[in-house]
Order: structure tokens, then C-alpha cells, then sequence
């Protein structure tokens, strides 16, 4: 029997104030999901969800110190079918509460591209490619 | 016009050597997309794209300084049907050069879970959720 490919199911970011995370990612449109609560909140994504739940019960739950600072090596994307909405979705971001770091700009692989952090520090990558088209429900071809 | 909502086109995870965190997730079942290059290399996991690429140019695409340590405040589950499951792909994940951080076992959330690192420290909750069925692609029930 084949091994099943992996499915991300959940991406989990660990914040200090999961309620005021939430609010952040409300303002940018995305609705709680039904199982949210207190001290954990979800989101779906269409097909992979996003979930805010404290960074020390986070680091807890994998058993792991939850000491860590700096660059985290890990950034989301959302891609944009054109320039124009790049600029507005990091504009919304830092309207929402987000901080501005990287206004976007052309870069070397032909795209359009630009980030910001949310609150806490997250890293979200803005971005145009116009050799990766969207599907109609927002993914991307590779 | 309503705002578009959020789609997480891409998830990046920075590592210290791109063709040889790509063979840790070919072994787990993955298949490298057509556009992948030397330097970077995406997965396309079913509306969410997974990319490698260096941690030192990721951090120098957004800007930011690449030195970090410890607690990345970010995981990625893959959730499974059943328990028996869990335990397999934890065990794949480790045959494939993962490390085990968390053996499974039963959580105080009535599922049962447990964690293991990618060859560059990226934690991963491979979890069975009896309350978040997965629909036919994998994706979980909020």
C-alpha cells in the first residue's frame, strides 16, 4: 500500500495574547472557527487551518523549552493575483495592527513581493508570481 | 466588495542545506513540484505548498536579520484517522532521518498525539483529533 503523502492539516503560531492575536487576524478577514476557544482559537483556511495558541502551552505541548529568540525560519505566503492587491493586503495587515518589513517591490524571480509581521513577530510573506497562477480557490500552481 | 479572505499559499521553512531537506520529505512521500530549482524546492500538498530554501537567504528575502534560536513559537500538524496511524507516521518520519521529540500518546484534549523534528529542528504534531473528522482530502473539520 502506498504511504499517504502528508497533509497539512493545522499550522499553529505561538502567541502571547491568543484573544488579541485572534483580533488581529479577524480585522484581516478570517472568521473563527466553531471550536474555538479561550485559549486556543482556529481558522480555516480553506483546506489547511491556522491556529493561535500560547507559545509556552505551545512549546509545553511538544515537550520542548520554550525559550527561542530571532529569525524563526519559517514564513507564510499569500499570494495575490496582481500587484495592486499586494500592496492592499499588506496595507490592510498593518492597518489591522501588523508591522510593516518589507514594503513590497520587484524582486529577482520576477515577482512582486513584500512582508509583514503580526503582532507577534509572525513573518507573512505578500506576494505576486506570475509564473505560479492561482486556482479558483486561491492555491497555487507550482 | 468584501475583503478577500486569507489563503496560505506557501509555507517556507528555512534549513541549513535545501537538497537534503528535500530528501527528508521525498522519503516521507512527498514529490518535488516541476518548478523546483537547486536552491529551492516546493511540495505541493493539496492547497498548501510547502517550500525549502536556505534559511540565510529566506531571512535576507524579508529583511531580517537570520540569526534565532531555540523555540520557533510554529508548528505543523498532520492530522491521522485514527491512532494506529499517528504512531506509523511518526515512525516513517524517524526511518526518514526525523528526530523524535514526543512519542504519542493520549492528550488532555481527548486526542492523542505526539512530535517530531525535520532534520533542520522544524516541529511537526502528527495527532489524531476524534472531534475534527478529516474530510476526503485530508483537510480537518473545524
Amino acid at each position: 500500500m502506498m504511504a499517504p503523502p502528508i497533509h497539512i492539516t493545522l499550522i499553529t503560531l505561538g502567541v502571547s495574547d491568543v484573544q488579541a492575536a485572534a483580533a488581529f487576524y479577524e480585522k484581516l478577514g478570517l472568521t473563527r472557527a466553531p471550536s474555538s476557544q479561550e485559549a486556543v482559537v482556529f481558522f480555516d483556511m480553506g483546506g489547511v487551518a491556522l491556529g493561535l495558541f500560547g507559545r509556552e502551552p505551545l512549546a509545553e505541548d511538544a515537550g520542548v523549552p520554550p525559550e527561542g529568540d530571532g529569525f524563526r525560519a519559517v514564513t507564510l505566503a499569500w499570494n495575490q493575483r496582481d500587484e495592486a492587491s499586494v500592496d492592499d493586503a499588506i496595507r490592510r495587515a498593518v492597518d489591522a495592527g501588523g508591522r510593516l518589513v518589507k514594503a513590497a517591490e520587484k524582486v529577482f524571480w520576477g515577482g512582486y513581493s513584500g512582508y509583514f509581521a503580526d503582532p507577534d513577530g509572525h513573518l507573512w510573506e505578500v506576494a505576486h508570481n506570475p509564473f505560479a497562477p492561482l486556482r479558483e480557490d486561491g492555491s497555487m500552481e507550482l
